[in-house]
């Protein structure tokens, strides 16, 4: 097992009628800012829920935080906290949601220009405005760890940037995870989450051994998991329990735990994130893309995991060790086709012309060496997408 | 899956080398009291290593927390600290030292008499000194959590107590894990430690299907890693990762994860807790003579989850229903003894003369009602007793 630093301090509030609990969770005498996305917020009522939760507080809103939230659009939310004297956040959305408001958390104490931010990849943020979330859609695990992801469509190198940056200042303070807020959700929001979980997890399990059983047999439980309820939970969206497994499944994904002491990848996630700069297609579908040729083109140096992966996860024993491995990788592959999200670029309309383009992004962000052995350079990811086509 | 609220805010510093950190970890200013045990801490060298990683900082001791950690040690500690004006405390040992260290945080500051504290299980607990812990024996799980049991000789009532409390206050700021710190641990404690973590486990798991996925498939991983290295451990006991998975699952089969959002049971810790106060066993040797004969006598009610049980954790798919239940039981029982725990009251010299008075014991202390249906009476915990001579 390797070294660790594990760290946690989101409190978590999960269950039907939970909401309700962030009266006790808000400070008495705060002035909040409620950050939103659309107008489903407003619709599902969840908004108006909220709302009666934080009593006689004074209360602000800011909406329209995009799908890949955007500096531009974050930016001003800073302005209104600054004009206003507003002095705690509250996000109600998903990964998207939130993620803008650890940055607008951390922006409001930037010195200088907030883009540095992502620039340095958080090493600056000194301290952040405290904040709680109610997560509406499950998938990125933003509600429990200090990660965000922001997008700038107008850059001074002239790219279209999607940084990402992590900071202990930008923890929830706590987070309201209520399963029935997900009800509503449409199929392909609930599939996307499903990808996005089991990709997070599989980029901090899916790499080579190194003695840590805990970690790889809670990656195992929560794959498995995801693999029974994914399919189930597009055919019943109002169950309870399958919303309730998901939503903590997907919070387990990606809050530091299974981690902690193992090696990580990730290189799909920084090739993917390229793909939604260029292109726009959700975050999910770029993994769903990437995650099976990027197993299949690393297979060698995957290999102790991948055999792993193929016995614990999909049951697989019978065969060469080859056959085991492809079996897996296929599965992978056909279970994110059977949540109805493609997994090839063509699929969306993209063809090898846009490979060219997608490269010079990925070495202007100098993700030129990915990967838990950072042997994932531009050759390799130009194979990576051209297998993908 | 039940409603529940998580929350965790203890730094693990866990791997080799990590004492070190402390300097990181504890302010700069602080006024320190290393609370430990016995010699061991001075023999094997954390202790010199500890005090080295605090540098200048102003240290006082304080030895001699038992294994059962008293009352009547812990109030010296108290005073000590009220007397030098110490401000903060570092644990070094075992679940012992941790939750000597727990109550002396919290009786610092309490009001009339301290052992209020346990009488109110933690409910008057309002502020505690903050503390950190390096652990030198996995096991109990204090070092990540915010419970503590104490033991109390001379009591009003004439009764041996050892009761717990819990409060959010006491959870340690950080706590060191460093595997190498248990290496020269004695056969003994180390067998212990795996009969407690697993046992722990047991408790929260081992009750009735809730749709609990991902906590029922990490307490199986938790559960199964104790299987493989349980017994390795107590042959190789400075093979590293053996110890590291030790010690990690120990962290977090009682770290409030795997309890979150189902049922618990705690019956054989309960009555084990009154074993040891009236014959000063080792707490897990209660556990492993309680455990076995409390699934055997509720097997009606625990019915769906020890097939369960029976299946992943044993991989006992062949027969009928109840002859699976007897295998996983009998299985669990031969795991205990095959790290040299015994399961009988009586390889310990203790007879069916003894049950009244544990009878008498449980009844003083409220635990007239145990277990996940509260079913477990009086009457219940004689048949369990009677059963485990």
């Amino acid at each position: 097992m390797l070294n660790f630093d594990f760290y946690n301090p989101t409190r978590i509030a999960f269950g039907k009628g939970k909401v309700a609990e962030i009266d006790k969770l808000v400070p008495a005498e705060a002035r909040v800012l409620i950050v939103y996305g659309g107008s489903s917020a407003k619709k599902n009522g969840t908004l108006d829920e909220v709302k009666a939760a934080l009593g006689g507080r004074y209360v602000e809103e800011f909406s329209g935080v995009e799908p890949n939230p955007t500096y531009e659009t974050l930016i001003k939310a800073v302005a209104q906290i600054k004009a206003n004297r507003l002095d705690y956040l509250l996000a109600v959305g998903g990964g998207s949601v939130i993620d803008g408001t650890k940055f607008v958390a951390a922006a409001v104490y930037a010195e200088g220009d907030p883009w540095e931010i992502l620039l340095q990849r958080g090493a600056n943020v000194k301290q952040a405005m405290p904040y709680g979330t109610v997560l509406t859609l499950p998938a990125t695990g933003s509600e429990m760890n200090d990660g965000s992801v922001i997008s700038r469509t107008e850059t001074a190198s002239g790219l279209h940037d999607k940084l990402y940056f992590t900071s202990e200042h930008v923890f929830p303070q706590f987070s309201v995870l209520d399963p029935t807020k997900t009800y509503t959700l449409p199929p392909r929001q609930l599939a996307n989450g499903v990808v996005d979980a089991y990709t997070h997890i599989m980029e901090q399990y899916l790499t080579y051994p190194v003695e840590a059983r805990v970690q790889d047999r809670f990656a195992e439980g929560l794959l498995q998991t995801l693999i029974e309820i994914g399919p189930k939970i597009l055919q019943n969206p109002q169950d309870y329990d399958l919303q309730a497994n998901f939503m903590w499944v997907a919070t387990l994904a990606l809050n530091g735990l299974i981690g902690s002491g193992v090696p990580s990848d990730w290189a799909t996630h920084m090739i993917g994130h390229e793909i939604t700069a260029l292109h726009g297609l959700d975050h999910a579908q770029t993994l769903a893309i990437i995650l099976p040729t990027m197993l299949s083109l690393r297979r060698d140096a995957k290999r102790a995991k991948l055999l792993q992966y193929a016995e614990r996860v999909w049951h697989i024993s019978e065969g060469t060790e080859d056959a085991r491995i492809e079996a897996a990788i296929q599965n992978t592959r056909a279970f994110f086709e059977s949540l109805s999200v493609p997994t090839r670029l063509s699929a969306y309309n993209i063809s090898a012309d846009a490979i060219p383009a997608l490269l010079a992004q990925l070495e202007s962000h100098g993700m030129v060496k990915l990967g838990e052995h950072q042997d994932v350079t531009l050759d390799k990811s130009r194979e990576v997408l051209e297998a993908s086509i």
